[in-house]
């Protein structure tokens, strides 16, 4: 058996290796483009900072390796120009030499990958793209001579790169089209990291047009240059699937090769893995696009196993996520808010703000949660978590129990591991599913930040039942100052129709709103309390196009 | 509604806050015994060694705050003597006065926790235990003057008493009857905690039993005596239930209060919550202790849910915890190999030791990680972590998994969160599923270190395939060096029978373990490889009566 396998990197080098294990005798050839076959991606905007010392130590594997260890035919620099698929051959041009051969094969995996998207503005030919080693080696050189960046895209390498090029000492822009940094958060849930960023003096321009790109800035639809020694586009990515659609494969609206479970494309000969390929969506069961390292280096082995004859299913995918940004971390699995009201699900949302570990223990930093559950079925739709501390990880607990078809009001239950600097007796993720059985059981009514103004335009009156101490150092506006622990004592006095009230995070404010129920009052929680509506309103101020959930 | 709650802390605690919530108009009497409703018990270790520097940290919440914001009516320093199920009363003595009264309930909650077990020793009444405030107080004391300390119990808190009273300067010795430290973990796993507390400078006695204790010193059964100014009993706790035995309420075996799903012990008006009830084994769906406080905290609001009518169902325990000892993590979920080797279960074993992250972004360390499976399921049983980052993490998704019902084999496809500094492309938790479906396939066979003795006396060769230079630098005695890389051409010169193979953590060895059955060879792999090896017979050597799996 003569297996041919197009791109290295995650995909193609998990599939070549795993097919070895799984088969000493079968011809495994990998056609790489570039000039390295193994080389860890995710590391790069890490080199350019300095973080990662060595330009080695993106290179784990050369070629001469790969044949020692796992006797793989690797051949870097050469290109696959044509797949003819009645032959089951390809054709090969050797960049080295410059000669075109064909190459017989009985089963292909096509890993091409990503390739960046490039918006087409004046000057973007002066825009660096990073995607490969040659990428890294261009930016690094150049940011030696640099002073000022501007990075175009907060997604998450734009973040990394606004990072990195800054704790290079360079003065920074990340300069954003819509209306918030990392657009598979909701607005609320990344105001803090844009904040962040700014508080490190890292200029951020949210819903800005590049209109051009001169020789020393990149100038902005308002007209405004922004100075740029040196311009990174991250933009986005897209597959790189025109090999397969010139092949006649099946593709998506995306640009995807289409594949079934077990990775075959609509040749059976034929396999797709990594970025190149579509995967399921976990939450609508629909073809998406998740262009990331983990379910790229699963799918090869699922198509090595595949190849061999073995039954496989790939899992659906969450499209989990963490980007560290200047020591705050965040991290997103599932859908968001954003992406549920445009597909017209029905859901409800819980923001809560507690300590990352025990709040008696030194160094308890909030973290900031945001879960999203089915209002039908109180199944786990997703999650964001920002915070300096522990966000990945409760964000892989409920990727987990997405994956485990637990409801919301489970998280409550589970058993996670507690000791006063790694966490609290009610975990986080704890907290989340109390408060989600709350909104199940109609324990408490809830309102969001957004739905704010229209409440109290509605004729409901604010309640701040923080301490006249918070009260005092900032509260939203119009509201009316009753502590929670003199609420009681002041039912009499309070103004008639219905009350919304709030507190610091939202556990206080449960509180009150349980008590006033209890007296007959009318009344909701405001959901994550002051920090979630200050985040709110903050993102709504930030950018001239910002999102309004 | 009138309920009396016996007992505060975690437990009672959740129990009176969320029965307010439920019912403003319930009347709720908390009456405990102690000085304190409300304190940080698991800050206590902390707060001895001067990490939590202010005493006031510790206790969160007086019988006046409880009173405003929870209408609570809290009587600290008062002790429930008797329960008289018929009338519906309980004798409380008022330690303050002296004075004993009755008090009417609708619904009684026994949430009277856990305390210490002293084992009867000549002069154990110099040993200090830490339950409470007081306790802490007396320990914070007594180590003032102190200079050196005898910990006796290597479990969760005499883990976190010798590195706290090392962290204060004195000399701590960590006594232990089992041949290994942190019994809930395997010896091979718990024996970097003992060398890491060695490396410390903490003297660590294992298989050491108490003979008595001097005035100044800790004599154990070998006579030598040990240094010790101060001693602290850690050798576990045992259910409050003196009360509810007395009451006639049924109790397990172990004391505990039995209870049902809802939290009702066998009279249905009497709920038992927290250290002192029994709670539901997860792995074997039978009544276990679980000591721990998230499922007090749980267990307490649920039955509040369950006095005012809710259904409710508490979800069983996997005994989830972890432990910081001096930079190192520990942690638990599930049963561990001892554990289901004596109830004589059919099980698979996974040993791995990848970096916690990236291995090239910097500070990357191992992290040692090893699951228990179902061998008739593929159910995971259990998991154990040792490192300095990432291991609550990871066993938080490996309780999370066991909650969700995942297969061992499903973990490879869990979509987990990743950049270079939080993790790796594949995440421990995914290697697992990687290997353990390697398992569950037979696309590999591996031996386990314990193992290794009896596989090499039937004649088997072990074949480190490790680079020269490894081999070199320590290697497991009699094995011969072929590296990996020089395999193939080596398949004519090995030696013939059985081949056990191991590398420095599993991985090569599995390759070479797939390349010589291919070649006809009969082989396995040794799991977890060199450093499980190194680990288990390290655990071995470090006591005279040292677990041997």
């Amino acid at each position: 058996m003569k297996v041919v396998i197009v791109g290295g990197v995650a995909g193609g080098m998990s599939a070549a290796t795993r097919l070895r294990r799984l088969d000493e005798n079968a011809e495994i050839v990998v056609v790489e483009k570039g000039e390295h076959v193994s080389f860890a991606n995710c590391g790069l905007p890490y080199y350019i900072g300095g973080v990662i010392g060595a330009r080695s130590a993106l290179l784990p594997r050369s070629p001469e390796g790969l044949w020692e260890r796992f006797a793989l035919d690797v051949r870097v620099r050469h290109e696959v120009l044509a797949i003819d698929r009645t032959a089951r051959t390809v054709t090969v041009r050797n960049h080295r030499s410059g000669v075109d051969y064909v190459e017989h094969w009985d089963h292909l995996v096509l890993s091409m990958g990503a390739e960046a998207v490039v918006p087409s503005v004046p000057g973007v030919e002066r825009a660096r793209v990073l995607r490969d080693v040659a990428d890294a080696d261009t930016i690094f050189r150049a940011a030696e001579h640099a002073r000022t960046a501007v990075v175009i895209g907060a997604g998450f390498i734009g973040l990394e790169m606004a990072e990195n090029l800054h704790t290079k000492g360079l003065s920074v822009a990340l300069v954003e089209q819509a209306g918030q940094v990392l657009p598979p958060l909701d607005p609320e849930m990344a105001q803090p990291v844009a904040a962040h960023l700014r508080a490190h003096g890292v200029a951020v321009r949210l819903g800005a047009r590049v209109d051009r790109i001169g020789p020393d800035t990149v100038v902005l639809g308002d007209g405004s240059a922004v100075p740029a020694d040196l311009v990174v586009m991250a933009a986005g990515v897209r597959p790189r699937g025109d090999l397969a659609r010139a092949a006649g494969l099946a593709l998506g609206p995306g640009g995807g090769i289409v594949v079934d479970a077990s990775l075959r494309t609509s040749d059976p000969r034929i396999h797709a893995v990594g970025d190149v390929a579509e995967k399921v969506d976990a939450v609508s069961g629909k073809p998406v696009l998740i262009p990331l390292a983990g379910p790229a280096n699963r799918q090869g082995r699922l198509a090595a196993d595949s190849i061999v004859g073995s039954p496989v299913r790939d899992t659906d995918g969450h499209g989990t996520a963490v980007v560290g940004v200047l020591g705050l971390t965040a991290a997103v699995t599932g859908w968001n808010e954003k992406r549920l009201r445009t597909a017209g699900r029905a859901y409800r949302v819980v923001h809560i703000h507690p300590p990352a570990h025990a709040s008696y223990y030194p160094g308890a930093a909030p973290l900031s949660l945001k879960l999203l559950i089915d209002a039908g079925t109180d199944g786990i739709l997703g999650a964001q978590a920002v915070g300096t501390e522990g966000a990945a990880r409760r964000i892989d607990v409920l990727a987990t129990a997405m994956a485990g078809g637990l409801r919301a009001s489970d998280l409550l239950g589970l058993d996670l591991a507690y000791a006063p600097q790694y966490g609290s007796a009610k975990d986080p993720v704890n907290m989340l599913g109390y408060v989600a059985d709350n909104l199940a059981s109609v324990t408490t009514a809830t309102v969001q930040w957004h739905e704010l103004d229209a409440a109290r335009a509605a004729g409901a009156t604010l309640l701040d039942v923080r301490t006249p101490d918070e009260f005092a150092a900032g509260a939203i506006p119009g509201a009316i100052n009753v502590p929670l622990d003199r609420l009681r004592q002041s039912m009499a006095g309070l103004p008639p129709g219905r009350l919304i009230v709030y507190c610091h995070a939202g556990q206080r404010g449960h509180t009150a709103t349980r008590v006033l129920s209890a007296h007959g009052r009318d009344v909701a929680n405001l959901d994550g309390g002051f920090l979630t509506w200050q985040a709110g309103v903050g993102s709504a101020s930030m950018s001239p196009n910002a999102p309004r959930l």
